[in-house]
């Protein structure tokens, strides 16, 4: 019996993590649950799961919301008490955002196996992530489809035969649009992703492709990979989750009808698998056709601008990830134009002289420059 | 270095064989080869490749040919004498049809890997090759496009969370032609197939799906799987060549450009990979548009029939394989019509009273049984 800690337990990736869960409550017991602000949601699924610790970030969200039988927490400590859970043999960290990152690296710290959703720490903080895995001697497993796919098709290929990793990325719901027609496309318009529900950052970030740089990103940390040898390509079906190909000229890929669920039961299970019939059996012939195009760098700017940041390494993925997170913010609250995120990111990048990431206080430095560099930009275009 | 035999090395897998192993010079040095009766072509690629044995089986059609440097054997006992040469660490069966069985046991008595491109060698003597694959020590390694998708992702699966394999199949070039049009195809129309280059027999096996029918036989003694667990459908564009459904929910796929050359090398170097850039690189865009369809069971009735057969077990399947050789024969000779191919291996079968197979003269005799069977039911319906 495996004990589980489930940081951002309300939301998209939290609630298929409990669904999961409850499947095998034979094989895991969930032993903490932490959400930001949702109180009431957070005492209803305490009072479903029994942990022994709730974790609320907000402390002044807690508001009188009772929670029986299970010990309350509140503040920023109260996420890294969950994340370093004596019973947690396993955290799923799936905060949304930079925020994630103090907690993946406590649980690393703590050596635990973290099943990470927040891909923003590796984003932000990949070297000091990668560090605090072998310092704690834990492990690191990704729950993000595209590269739960890559860890599945590596888990039979030699290390040094790997050549290149092929990303695939739904292009979101604007894939079609021309360039005019993005510039006035709507927060309810990019709020409708054509093949996974999911949070909305992360929808805004599908419909930019900013979430495909991060994914790169995350991909070039997790598996080692120079950038030159990762690519991502539209596949707008979603059946096909990524792809690697070997030195001998093979590929291999993972597919099956979009599910976060299996990703996360493999987070769970690897290097072995459980098995479950919870989700949707793949059919290929109802799968129907499936389809490849280029990413257009000229309509999705915040693609190549992701990239760049990453090769360009140090503080700038940071600084990408907190100026984006900014943005879209400014996008989803009606104050910016959906072409104004990746203005915004381009200009607070073009200010920033990337540093090494030595420290967690130099990635938090970063991060709030180019969150005030980009409320700047922000209020600046809002103003005009 | 390792020593490489190739038998059948004039045909289409052998002639992909030596482009490989060309390219691979300081791994594999080629040390016999072996055909059926083009002799000046074989003494042309001894002359290449300076083997220490070239066997021709029809010793008839010597005839002159002069073989320099290298010593000739001739007739069936030269197969063998291929098959089991002292130098060869890898055997690589390309023969046409259920002549092969023969080298197949003597190579994995011999404890040689195999390398097999003969499917009629496991369709016809499924148990006894087994068998001698204990027997021997050897290892058994599939050359067909299908099976070594399905090794290839079987490297990262463990053996008990397999659920599911699913041989892709292009479906031939009748894929799309009505009931009534297939009753008068051609051999001409047969041998028009829409992705693969290969030989004539297993290019009309195509157009009938025998050839799938074949191949769920050839998974089922390679892999140890029920007939169950073993699905089949059509995807025409042969990009994704088969794949392996976990008990998880999971599916893992090998892809890539139809080419031959891989699974050869994937033979020959198993488990591990070699550096290749022979191959055309796998660009999902440029594959374009993917598709799958069910095999319709009401055009393709030789796809069933075959199932049929492997399910029954015993001789049944070797029957079926060698009715299909008798009819595939008549039909490229214009002796029937293309429908005549499954009527006259369901007459075959319908007679035939399977029983074990506990030696290769079970085989034999079941064989040459449902040979002459064929040849009269081929007889009755070209005299009609």
């Amino acid at each position: 019996m495996r004990g589980v800690a489930i940081l951002g337990c309300t939301g998209s990736i939290g609630r298929s993590a409990l669904a999961v869960l409850n499947r095998h409550r034979d094989e895991f017991r969930v032993v903490a649950l932490a959400a930001h602000k949702s109180a009431p949601e957070l005492a209803s699924l305490c009072a479903q799961h029994q942990p022994s610790l709730a974790a609320l970030v907000d402390e002044d969200c807690v508001n009188g919301t009772r929670f029986d039988g299970v010990r309350l927490a509140t503040g920023r400590q109260a996420l890294l008490e969950a994340a370093t859970h004596p019973d947690a043999d396993i955290v799923i960290n799936a905060v949304v955002g930079a925020a994630g990152l103090d907690a993946t690296l406590a649980a690393l710290d703590a050596g635990k196996r973290l099943a990470l959703a927040n891909k923003e720490s590796l984003v932000a903080g990949g070297p000091l992530v990668m560090e605090a895995l072998r310092r704690g001697g834990g492990e690191l497993i990704p729950i993000d489809s595209e590269h739960s796919a890559i860890l599945q098709c590596l888990a039979g290929i030699e290390r040094d035969t790997v050549q290149r990793l092929v990303l695939t990325a739904s292009g979101g719901p604007f894939r079609d649009w021309s360039a005019a027609a993005l510039g006035s496309a709507t927060p309810e318009q990019a709020l409708q992703h054509p093949t996974w529900e999911m949070g909305a950052k992360i929808t805004i970030d599908s419909a930019t492709l900013a979430n495909k740089a991060l994914e790169v990103i995350e991909a070039h940390f997790l598996f080692d990979m120079p950038y030159d040898r990762i690519e991502a390509v539209v596949h707008p079906q979603s059946i096909i989750h990524s792809m690697v190909e070997t030195t001998d000229g093979s590929v291999l890929a993972q597919l099956g009808f979009p599910t976060m669920e299996l990703p996360i039961l493999y987070a769970l299970t690897w290097p072995e698998r459980l098995a479950d019939t919870g989700t949707r059996r793949f059919d290929p012939v109802a799968a129907g056709t499936l389809t490849f195009e280029r990413i257009d760098d000229h309509r999705f700017p915040m693609f190549s601008l992701g990239c760049a940041a990453g090769r360009e390494g140090g503080t700038a993925p940071a600084v990408y990830n907190a100026a984006n997170e900014v943005a879209v913010a400014g996008f989803l609250a009606g104050h910016i134009p959906f072409g104004g995120i990746a203005e915004t990111v381009e200009r607070v990048l073009a200010q920033h002289e990337p540093v090494r990431v030595d420290s967690v206080e130099t990635i938090h430095a970063a991060d709030q420059a180019a969150r005030t560099a980009a409320q700047e930009a922000l209020k600046a275009s809002w103003m005009s």
